[in-house]
């Protein structure tokens, strides 16, 4: 891949999360959201808003990029002609979207056989952009901009820990999650996605969740790598998949919070 | 109290949040934060964002009200000689405030011998403003303003419940919440004073907590009952001098609610 490809698809991806913000702000604390029930037993909500997101961003890469694969949340899998795949969850987070909080985003990943080659987390409503992939590591945001950078390493008794359920996954998992959130200095819940973004930001330490889906992940796997971060499942193999996945800030305190995970789960 | 009075008092409390804005956006996502911990046993930190957040508030105050009492989370009360006394958090979620998270908030409380009469939820990073007292229910934010008003009745099993730790309390205060939260559709944790903004905006249905400090619920009063809401403690008391709390968006939820909450506790 050239340079130009590189910033041409550094550029397609700012304008699919252009055009998810438009898509997303037409919604979020509106009465217009229309919120939806998609499983058969429990409560896993999609919105007017996820729909009309994606179909944004879906519109733009049908222009743009017609041989690149897509797998979306709420559409259909476009497979790929190109070797690339956009991975794109229009909201993550749609139960803190449902409420107003302002920590849910919109995931954009670039991915090729070997997993995410760049991400976008973007939050529209603060108005704040994590970029990361082709030797980039940027961050915009309603103040300025910096370059993003996690943070360097301290003990786990120094170390703040994010998962977005208390429960975290199945009961084994949580109980995996708790030996690790008893060591740490600091556990907060809630986040979604925004919590990687913390991480890549240098703010925050690990980031723990279980039951993910690869369109979770894969942006955030971007954004914290190039910042100089470390994403696994708990037995410190590929994370882009889903399922379990442990972010960290740095190797050292990944290979702390590690030997926890995978001795306990 | 004249009209001329309570308009004096909107704008003094508009020049407190101003201050704190300034105050805490020096610190926040800073290196220069300086984290200490309070406690001689757990963790509870302070910075000296905190601090300095409190002394330009107080610094407003001594200028303008001299007669006006403070109570204050990080500094000495001063007690009133007006009747009037200001209760000021100037970070509420130092801990998630240390960790980057946008939702923290400055909280002042102006209180007579009945309790808060005005309120301010003030969200610093994202530029939100939530305003409630003397006949008013205002929102300012980047996306603009608009009048604050609590959502309709619906029942706990379409409700959502937000608490800033999944262990609310003791553990029989988390049984009680436990109660609760299992007949609720949707269980947000992490959000500290911001869920109280949520509950004044119509977004969010309950707000349950405990071991409170006076400094940390008197705003949320003020600003959730300006805007059609109700809180009490988990007896159906009076929640101003902290400990137990209940905000609901209308009475109907809150009797739900309570009627749980209290006998599970």
């Amino acid at each position: 891949m050239t340079d130009y490809d590189a910033r041409c698809l550094i550029e397609t991806a700012h304008a699919l999360a252009d055009a998810a913000r438009e898509a997303t702000l037409m919604y979020f604390r509106s009465a217009a959201l229309g919120v939806e029930n998609k499983a058969g037993q429990g409560f896993d909500p999609v919105t007017r808003a996820d729909r009309a997101c994606e179909a944004a961003m879906r519109a733009i890469l049908a222009e743009r990029r017609p041989d690149d694969g897509i797998l979306g949340e709420e559409l259909d899998n476009i497979p790929s002609r190109s070797g690339l795949t956009w991975v794109l969850d229009p909201i993550d987070g749609t139960r803190g979207f449902m409420c107003g909080t302002p920590t849910w985003g919109v995931l954009i990943a670039l991915a090729d056989a070997t997993g995410p080659i760049l991400g976008v987390i973007d939050q529209p409503y603060i108005g704040e952009r994590f970029l990361g992939g082709f030797g980039r590591a940027e961050f915009t945001g309603p103040h300025g901009g910096r370059a993003l950078a996690t943070a360097a390493p301290r003990p786990l008794s120094e170390a703040s820990v994010f998962s977005t359920f208390p429960e975290v996954g199945s009961p084994e998992e949580g109980r995996a999650f708790a030996a690790l959130a008893g060591q740490a200095r600091l556990v907060r819940y809630g986040m979604d996605c925004y919590a990687y973004a913390l991480v890549a930001m240098g703010h925050v330490d690990l980031v723990v969740e279980a039951g993910l889906h690869p369109y979770d992940i894969q942006a955030p796997i971007a954004v914290v790598e190039a910042s100089g971060g470390i994403v696994t499942d708990w037995q410190g193999g590929p994370a882009h998949g889903g399922g379990r996945v442990i972010a960290a800030a740095n190797p050292r305190v990944h290979a702390e919070a590690l030997a926890i995970l995978s001795a306990a789960a």
